[in-house]
Formats: C-alpha cells, sequence, structure tokens
C-alpha cells in the first residue's frame, strides 16, 4: 500500500489518524499543498481531482476521499472496529460522520478558503479556480458555533460521538475542531463535555502524528 | 422499522431507492417540506436537527444521513449488495458516493436554495435560518457543468460508476442528475455515456417511486 498525505490539511489528517488507530505502517509520500504540489501533472495522473488524502490499495487500486479510503481499511483489517460493529452501529458511526462533515467540517473550510489571502481563487479544491465569496466565509462562523453547541448536545449525553467507544466520527470530529485554530475558533469554555472529549482524544498516540 | 420520506426532495428519494432496490417494504410517513412539516415539534422530537430522510430500525435507533441509513441497511439485508463486497469495491463505492455528493449535490442544492424565492432564508437545512447568497449560486451553476464533464469522463470508462454493478454511488448520482431539473440543467447532448446510463437506472423499478 501507498498512502499520500499532506501534513498540513485536515482531510489527510483524518486518514492519517484511521490508520495510526489501526496499528498499520503504510508508506507515505508528503504533498505539500503549500507548494501545490497536488496540482504537478504526477501527482495529477494519480488523482486527476487534486484532493489529498490518496490510498493506493494492496491490489493497486487508487482510493481518494477519507470515506473510500476508511471503508476499504475497515474491510481489510477489522481490528479495532472504527466504523462499528453490529448494523445499528455501523448506522450510528455512518449518520455521526457526516452530520461532522457537513455541520462541522464544511463551514471550518468556507471560513479559511474564502477569507485567507494565500487561498485567493482556491475557494474550491480540484484543478479549477474559484474565486473567494465573502458572505460564505461569514456564514461559515456563525454556523460554527452551531456546530459547537451540536457537539456539546450530543458529548453531554454520549462518551464519544457515534458510540460508547471511540470511532471514525470522533476522529473526523477531533480533526476539524482542532483546525478550527486557523479561523480561531476554539471549543468555548462554557462546554465541558466537548473540553473533556477534545483532551481525552489528544492524548491518543494516533493525535500526535 | 419506520421510514420517514418526502416525496418531494432528492435526499429523501435516495434512501429511497436504496430500500426498494433491497427489496423492502417499510412503513413510511411523508413529511412536507413544502408545509415545513420538517421544523414542526413532533417532528424535531424524532430529528432535532430537522431533515428528511429518518430511519427507525429494527431496534428503535433513530438513524439519519443517507450513509447513517444505507449503511445499516446494507449490514441488516446484504442482499444484492449496493456497497461492495470486497474490500476495494466497498473503498470505490464510498469514494464515489462521496466525489458526487460533493461534486454534484452540494452544487446543485447550493443553485437551488440561493435562488428559489420560495426558499428565502433557508439556504441551509435545519433549525436556523440562513440567508440566500447569490454569489454561491453562480458558483454552483459553474460546477454543475464540471460534474456533468466528470460524470461523462467516467462512465465512458465504466457501465457504473463504482463498479461494473450497479451501486449506492449510482443512485446518489442519478437522484442529483434528476433533480437538476430544478436548476435548468441536464446532461449535455454531447455527453453520451451519462445519458446512456441515466436511461439504464431511470428504467429500473426502483427509480419510479
Amino acid at each position: 500500500m501507498l498512502f499520500y498525505d499532506c501534513s498540513t490539511a485536515p482531510n489527510p489528517r483524518r486518514a492519517r489518524m484511521f490508520i495510526a488507530e489501526k496499528g498499520l505502517k503504510i508508506e507515505t509520500h508528503d504533498i505539500s499543498i503549500a507548494k501545490s504540489e497536488q496540482l504537478r501533472p504526477d501527482f495529477l495522473a494519480i488523482n486527476p481531482r487534486a484532493t489529498i488524502p490518496v490510498l493506493v490499495t494492496e491490489s493497486g487500486a487508487v482510493l481518494t476521499e477519507n470515506l473510500g479510503i476508511a471503508a476499504y481499511l475497515e474491510a481489510t483489517f477489522p481490528e479495532p472496529p472504527l466504523m462499528g460493529r453490529t448494523a445499528d452501529e455501523k448506522g450510528a458511526v455512518a449518520m455521526w460522520n457526516a452530520i461532522v462533515e457537513q455541520q462541522g467540517g464544511w463551514p471550518i473550510a468556507e471560513v479559511l478558503r474564502n477569507t485567507n489571502p494565500a487561498m485567493k481563487d482556491r475557494a474550491i479544491p480540484g484543478q479549477t479556480n474559484f474565486e473567494q465569496i465573502p458572505a460564505l466565509a461569514e456564514r461559515g462562523m456563525a454556523r460554527v458555533d452551531l456546530f459547537f453547541d451540536l457537539l456539546e448536545g450530543r458529548l453531554t449525553q454520549s462518551k464519544f460521538l457515534a458510540l460508547d467507544q471511540f470511532t471514525l466520527a470522533d476522529i473526523t470530529a477531533f480533526v476539524f475542531v482542532d483546525f478550527a485554530r486557523v479561523i480561531r475558533r476554539r471549543i468555548p469554555q462554557t462546554n465541558p463535555a466537548t473540553l473533556a472529549w477534545f483532551e481525552a482524544i489528544k492524548s491518543r498516540p494516533s493525535a500526535a502524528l
């Protein structure tokens, strides 16, 4: 297997944590988004959509998208399960992962991509350039506040997001919450359940990679 | 089991097609978004995020989000497989489903939600209102054109999107492509592979529901 990573970006970090939680060591190539390496012809030959992470599987198939990589790894290396064992559990993990991507991941990315001068014309990942939309950044910031409310509501009821144990949904939420520092948003001090959850996950070896 | 559907919206249609492709008959309640029924207290007690579809599982768990519902149903009713059999296949289905959601589903929804007078202040689903952003609709339209290019490129190589057989990724793409009629976008006549794929899926009984 071969893993294309980027040490500075949140989406590759999600796959990196997933791989580490499975106890796997996979040969890794770092692609620098700061140097626009994802747009070079040699990388576009691997992933024409110019996104990272990418996993080349044991059979040589090329998988992009965190869910594509996670589905493959969970099926190939079932232990420890990170996407649920029973049908109800699998449903809950996929549900919470989707909620976190939509309510947390997208708004945080929208704020960054539509405000950062270094991302001018890079408001959407991929080969095509798109201009920044300031109103989208403003809306994103309001949605990030709602996301913190949503997390606190859930984590007041449950030790982890999807199940009573650590799963893919916690990886996704942890990476996005940590990444929100780039838009100067932190877990509010009034949200004790989220603060405790974040510290617990931060102490896992996979979070230090 | 109990399924909360909405006959006019694309996301519930994805779950409805998945259920039909599994050969299941599930008691269904229709929630009218046109009448804002998803914001009524009795529905918010079921899904406080005010989204449809929702599936109440055999054990009584409440699942929202298409991927949550699909993961549960695939695990409970494995035949016919709609999310891949082997690890490589599972990865490819999850990957293509994610690509279609991001590159097709979101842009189409952005155009509709940021232009339709009936969706004023409803630019994002959920309990909180958000104003329309006209620039986002404009960007969405440009992205829909790229999405049609992406589909044609893939379907020129492969009979179905993820595998050589029908999967969840085809359901997602078919529903969004069909829904694009509301923003007056159709598969370009210059895209024969996509046109053939669309007609093939349209002829499935699950597409008529």
